[in-house]
């Protein structure tokens, strides 16, 4: 059988991107999962740990698992996958660890099949496991790690995603060691917001829509700012106002919570203010006393990429 | 003396696009007052209405006027300005009529005095017009209608106004001619809107946005929808509902109340589908009973323009 197997890189993702809150994400460059993925004749899904992380191996309990077997519905019945995964997108840790395993899953699928999902196919596949991971579908994780670079989620029912255009931004990540609840996070968001704050907000996500148009990092700058859920969110991240404030000092462009976080990122017009910012971040979290991992990297153009590959033996 | 009079053409405008309430404008070709200005070798403003709408001519209560008063702050206290006023925007109609006064006195006075004001600086002169008629400094008229085209307004503290790239749309606009106070239509919005809708309205912005800048007319027609202010500023128009839906039944894109109404414009591809949306208007007003006057027009690209020309003598 050809392509019966194949590698995916499954890049972390920015979602909620300050002023973009439940609409705009970015794909990073890295880090990514590493999945094998291998079309067998039987119709089951298995899956084998190539990482510490302890996930669930059962395929109903896991998120690339999931999306094995819903992409498994439109096929004949008579086949199935063996999946192997690396995840180097610690869970938990914002940068949508598992929207890296439902995207790379869908992709893998589709590559696998002969290319039978459309664009927005692989998109709905993927939520499947979203939806296993945080308990609703959402989008904003998915798309851009699907599609790469900066994404628009204008609606999920019904599904539209729209690429927009960015500059060649670097990213600076850091994922402080605390934990922060997806469901926590959106629990103590307001279901009422001011008006006048949301005209604010709209200004900005107008703003930066545009920015990103023109390639005007000024414009991005002054427009990733967020009046309605940082405020509240980034109570829960020690050490997130001076993360920004310092960082904006250093050069950032500007920044905030990464999904709903822990980690918080900052975007740069170049890799030497980029490594500033990541200094900047190291030294207060050792300031604070609280561990960290700090990632320098620029916005993926690509997303999951798929490599023909033997499937290793190991499983 | 060079340059010692001119005529401004003003055009009206559309603010509140749709999902971008008090951010995004438009300017229209037409209609458009007419106004003859003169620099005069006294610290005057002299003020001569030639419509019959009876518009103070004390300048301090006239829109133009205040304008014109704020300008000649930047002079050397030795000259002002005299004004023939032709308004062909009727004032209340929601399309900027007011704003067209200010933006034609702030562009007159620049082009008079020599061009001392940039951009910004007309913009913010322009305001103080709208202060006088609104009570509020917003810049959703002026901007469009000094700037051509469509008009973003990110911020107004500071004032951060972008344009907006936009395809060549034709613009339908009915005047039912009922009264809608502009602060009737403020009063009557909540301050407090759920955040799932107003997440809804920021994507809809920023697919329209995105729309604007990719000529993409289908996505353009999909995000003109406002989930926050129509539903409630509409029951003030009668037939709001009857006209969105048979003109976009017609054909047109999408659109709905034009700045704080009770003007409705509809957005179209081409002429011929903007045109059956006007009549579609007129049917509608023709039912209700209701006096209205209908346009075709298209975006305006340039906004107010300039010409040099003799003051006429009947002032």
């Amino acid at each position: 059988m050809k392509n019966n197997a194949c590698i995916v890189h499954c890049p972390g993702t920015v979602a909620n991107l300050v002023c973009g809150f439940d609409i705009l994400g970015l794909a990073l460059e890295a880090p990514y999962d590493i999945m094998h993925v291998q079309l067998i004749d039987e119709p089951v899904v298995r899956i084998k740990n190539l990482d510490d992380y302890n996930l669930p191996t059962d395929p109903e309990k896991n998120v690339a698992g999931v999306v094995l077997l819903e992409a498994m519905k439109k096929t004949d019945g008579t086949v199935g996958f063996e999946i192997a995964i690396d995840k180097r997108i610690k869970p938990g840790s914002g940068i949508g660890s598992s929207a890296a395993s439902a995207a790379g899953a869908a992709a893998a699928a589709n590559y696998l099949l002969g290319n039978i999902f459309d664009r927005d196919e692989r998109i709905q596949l993927a939520m499947h496991g979203e939806k296993l991971a945080a308990g609703v579908k959402h989008a904003d994780n998915i798309a851009p790690c699907l599609l790469g670079g900066v994404t628009l989620i204008r609606s999920i029912h019904p599904l539209d995603v729209l690429s927009i255009p960015s500059p060649d931004l670097y990213v600076t990540v850091v994922h402080p060691q605390v934990e922060v609840k997806t469901s926590d996070a959106r629990q103590i968001l307001r279901t009422q917001v001011p008006l006048k704050d949301a005209i604010k907000q709209w200004g900005n996500i107008a703003g930066l829509v545009t920015g990103f148009f023109q390639n005007d990092l000024e414009l991005i700058g002054r427009s990733l700012e967020d009046v309605i859920v940082e405020p509240i969110r980034s109570i829960l991240i020690p050490g997130f106002d001076e993360v920004k404030k310092q960082s904006k000092a250093a050069g950032a462009l500007g920044g905030g919570i990464s999904g709903s976080g822990p980690s918080i990122f900052m975007l740069s017009a170049d890799k030497l203010t980029a490594d500033k910012v990541a200094a900047v971040m190291q030294e207060i979290y050792e300031g604070i006393g609280i561990a960290h991992h700090v990632y320098v990297t620029t916005i993926g153009k690509q997303g999951v990429k798929v490599i023909p590959g033997e499937f290793p033996t190991l499983i």
